[in-house]
């Protein structure tokens, strides 16, 4: 198929190439000059201009964005006065799936379907293929198969039509809200082994001895082992954990719909902890402490 | 009544003084010179000697043990020789109920009572008085009555015979682990509100206005408003919070008989957390972050 | 002062009731014919009518609202064309603070003030007074000071001007952040104390003990003395714990401002915890368990 | 090498059948009938007696314990009398790790190495290998490395000896805190799409999608995919979740150590909730409001 990739950050670039690869026809656009010249060397076709790109492309076209959540209206509006009916936007991105709703609802009107497509696999996917949860109208998705089936792991794995517009960001959600509980699982074990000094364990070779056959092995526990393998102690790495938005979005849905999601809202609460400075509350109970007990105050 | 007041620290110098003052009389016993010349201005006799304190009391003799958890056992074995039936030893310290059973059951051989004795209270306890509570046989707490109107709030208020040897430590250490989660709840919405920098509240103000009439009102309340009051930002304390014995055996307990207190446990989890230096499990996560979305690692 | 009370509900018409005791006169509006025939008995004027109520009042008005967060908007459209320049409305009900922001800025542009009062203190208010944490400007808030004062459980206790519009409002969310985390906190304890049954404990004499002299003491730990010794076993109770709004925007604000505060969000996972009937999450933790080591799963 | 068994339960049957696939001698062992004529279809020996067993075995020994941790002891103590200088044996259960530390200073007296062998990967082991995490000394583990490798997915993948006596049951009750983690946030997960009626999803559609490419693929994850595929609405299936001791232990150490694992002990707390019928904690909680707000109580 052809196809236009809007953003060529650190996914957009490597999706693009990963379609080119499998035989597509893409138009990578961005604008800046940077991205736009690192990409050329991959292979596929580069603009700066969403005008002239989609001038190139065979009615009906089909663009896939793949821009930060916090500029997707204002792509949207750009791209707007240069689509015709018939046309398929899939926003690849971390896009809150109600605004995925609402756009799909106003494209609709000018007869374009919208598809919201939750990305996971991150830098490896353009050689391991991205897990893609589909939300939108199956004619719609039927139409852009081709693509999902590149961009997968494989032709018929690790893709799915899940159901109707922002479903397939409503996935992507929960997904990301799992692997924060997950990842979060992983490093208090690992915490906790680095802890035991008397046993002076090799956390690499722990993790490794993990992958195979037991009942923790994961692709999160092939990363750690291999962080772990090339920086035993994690040295200079800052104790200090972003967080993006799809976690704060799954504690808010959890707590909207009644459903206790105790791990993973305290799996989000600890990667503010991991940023806090001066902490006020440890303050207060120290003081708190100091009022009631005449327990010594730490001083700064 | 006479009493030996072993152990003359913040706490069992201010019990024995309240003794002193309510009419008893009281010989304080510290092996420490300091503890003991400090103790002296207060009023009531003091003593280096075990052995000479309790030839001077009155058969059968009553003493108090306010000395750390840590070092009962090896003040228990220097009053041994000097203890005889009838006599009844009260340990109002913060030792593990299930060392409370087994003290009063080898002291029972003795045909010596052995009371244990939960006293919340801290500081405040020499003006207002102490709660608390009491686990032993009912002829013994009857025997030393006296003692327990003396230093509770009132001859009736504040103080409770609740069960058999270890009932009172019991009490007293869910006691603790009830303040740790009021503490951190109140920490975390003091917090919350110094965060909201756009109302710029006066949390003094707030805590003093929460005082009179409010739902979440309560002395360690009292307390944070006065400590507020003193240092609206609680500059140059520390986030560090310690915690003692009792937080760690209510949630060892509370997970020995099935019971879920998630929020104790946090609040103690949460202490140790304000002492860490430099995660490994947040610096573990920085580094999967890196690993599978090439986020990039702040460095320290 | 001479002031409308919108809402005759358990809260407004004891607030009514105490007003109207304090000197002021009081007319209470209820749509509701019971909830008007009871409040007649206590002593105010009572009237179906907010355009009557306001036409009787002197210039400037002062109007009470206490109705449910979800008619306030309405409540005020039915009050707007009854209103003129300077009069002012206070919501002393549980409104999310930035709606009261938004209502006291569309409020502003007819010269209407609007003050936000965060009200604590339940059915108990009538006789002990309601702590008020006011939001809102100056000017207004002296100008209806009298009934803060009557409300207050003392003239100068128990009430503040704590900021702008909405700060009033800010610092109830967190009242009752604080309140569900302090309420968690006793219930693990006491739940800890019953299910040591070797000790026999009475629960409601414990309760006792700690009322005086201790560090947990607070109004929460006399109510529940009560209910303890009304109901040891607390027998015929559900195990069903509701929530209102301002524990989930409490959890949402500590997100919003990355103020980790695990202890107060897990207070209201617990209340979600209380209502599932058929958790699914346990269902698929039971399943994963057979599906790996062939463990029993229970039937329902 | 050859090799008793001692155990022949799910576990232990299952392990011995592995060896004997790989060419190895076993002969299991087991006080119950049932457990040794469905083992013996399995093509190794079996024995009542453990005596007779060892007498057959070629001096050194090798005798490995697949036994519940609660009788590790009096099988050892059933072994002693029969067992020599050189002899190892290797408790391959879920034995606590001071328990190991102990037994292996106990029979180094008697010159029998003792190696604590963590295994992990359940009943799918047979087929796939097993996860083993092995402590002890390091000649001993060599000496029967064979047995090891034929029980790991591969000769040298899957295995490892972690560290002194005591490394390897640590490393698996670290393990199988882990697992508990990662558990749970797959469930919080599954019953947040589970409860977002409005999309319909087909959950086992959506794990399938994930188990490709995605962040969140693991072991767990394909179990969990299988069994929503067999089962979409886990009908039938009681939300009753059963814990080990395992991760027990790994709370307990984590809090000895300092080291805050709040995702992995709110794990644990879960499972207990999960089986709390009429939790007092909650009866409270409703009290308490009924107290303070005269708000309605659920009865029963």
């Amino acid at each position: 198929m052809d196809i236009a990739m809007i953003g060529l950050g650190k996914m957009g670039a490597n999706m693009a190439e990963r379609l080119h690869r499998g035989g597509h026809r893409v138009i990578g656009v961005d604008p800046g000059e940077g991205a736009r010249d690192s990409a050329a060397k991959r292979g596929f076709e580069v603009s700066a201009s969403i005008a002239d790109t989609l001038a190139q492309l065979p009615v009906p076209r089909v663009v896939w964005l793949m821009v930060p959540a916090g500029v997707v209206d204002q792509t949207l509006a750009a791209l707007a006065p240069h689509l015709s009916e018939g046309d398929v936007v899939i926003d690849g991105g971390n896009s809150y799936y109600k605004d995925s709703m609402r756009r799909a609802e106003q494209l609709k009107g000018e007869e374009v379907s919208y598809i919201d497509c939750g990305t996971s696999g991150g830098v490896w996917g353009l050689q391991e293929g991205y897990s893609l949860m589909i939300g939108g109208e199956a004619t719609a998705v039927a139409q852009v198969g081709a693509i999902f089936r590149t961009l997968a792991p494989g032709e018929d794995r690790g893709w799915a039509h899940v159901g109707p517009s922002g479903a397939g960001h409503f996935c992507k959600m929960v997904h990301n809200g799992i692997e924060y509980g997950m990842m979060q699982a992983y490093a208090e074990g690992f915490a906790l082994m680095q802890h035991k000094t008397d046993f002076n364990l090799d956390l690499a070779q722990v993790a490794k001895a993990w992958q195979h056959g037991s009942v923790v092995r994961s692709w999160l526990l092939d990363l750690s082992a291999d962080a772990l393998g090339r920086n035993p102690q994690l040295d200079g790495i800052a104790p200090y954990v972003e967080d993006s938005g799809e976690g704060r979005w799954t504690v808010a849905e959890a707590i909207d719909l009644d459903v206790p999601a105790p791990v993973i809202t305290l799996s989000l609460l600890e990667r503010l902890r991991s940023r806090e400075k001066n902490s006020f509350s440890d303050r207060l109970l120290a003081a708190m402490r100091n009022e009631f007990g005449g327990h010594a105050i730490k001083t700064r």
